[in-house]
């Protein structure tokens, strides 16, 4: 941030009276800008003993493997936004279920949620960020050729916890955002 | 916002090419402003069969009863930020547990978090945000001086869940975010 977008002055960094952290402020309307992580939803949409994946057509990544996710927007909740970006991803509908984990990704100020899901039919393909959507057993998943940890240390877990149940919550951290 | 952040032009409202939402769009430099929904996030700070709650210095509610909750900032994770609003508001030292609940708040752009947590010590005193912080059993609460729904009802819930056991994760949607 250069310019103030309520008046289009410069912007100063300082830290303001009473807060604790440096932030963008407008020396003319006296407006703060604040920061903050978003999030970033989606799901791991099930069929059978099956997954559904969508290879990127977008960069970064592209031409790797991921599970529909993206940016949440305002005026939606967790569960929706999951399913919008199931539907624009893999133009796939889904039955939103549990929420099955949460990633702090603070390296890159974004915090990531995933939730089970159930695929309703199987009348799925590409949307325009995808090259192509595919349903894979755990045997069949390009492991490595997943976009991101972020996604194939959930999924690996998700198989894994199938085996013997229902997956189940957990939250956690990766510091290190590298695949 | 009015003017790009970027470069100071005044900008445009617009869906951008392959997106499917109105953006502030900027007919100079073309950037992009997206706005997505932030993360407030807070803790129950146990003790014995008691919890620490903060009466409001600052508007909006002021002088109604909280708990410690606050946006998240970048760089840090979910149980950090839970854990610097306690300081901050309470400076109270807690040892966060796992996470109790999520409210849905798309009327205001928010997701509220709120996780277990032991108190560590009694040595808590206001914040600048305080005017007063004290321990409350459940029939001692101010209920009806609680200052928003997101932390009464889930409030409400864990006294109860505590009579039973140990409060379990959940996750609701709050349409109606007055009191």
């Amino acid at each position: 941030m250069k310019y103030c977008s309520n008046c289009g002055t410069l912007v100063d960094i300082r830290i303001p009276e009473g807060d604790t952290l440096p932030r963008h402020v407008c020396p003319t309307c006296n407006r703060i800008h604040y920061h903050n992580p978003k999030m970033v939803v989606g799901c791991i949409p099930k069929w059978e003993d099956k997954v559904l994946l969508c290879r990127r057509a977008i960069k970064p990544r592209c031409g790797l493997w991921t599970l529909p996710a993206g940016f949440m927007e305002n005026s939606e909740t967790l569960e929706q936004a999951a399913s919008r970006e199931t539907m624009e991803e893999a133009n796939a509908r889904v039955k939103i279920g549990n929420l099955y984990t949460i990633y702090n990704l603070p390296a890159i100020n974004q915090v990531y949620f995933l939730f089970l899901a159930e695929l309703l039919d199987l009348n799925f393909q590409p949307g325009i960020e995808s090259l192509e959507v595919k349903l894979f057993k755990e045997k069949e998943v390009p492991w490595d050729e997943i976009a991101f940890r972020v996604i194939g240390i959930p999924l690996k877990r998700y198989f894994k916890e199938c085996h013997t149940g229902e997956p189940s919550f957990y939250i956690d951290t990766l510091d290190n955002i590298d695949r």
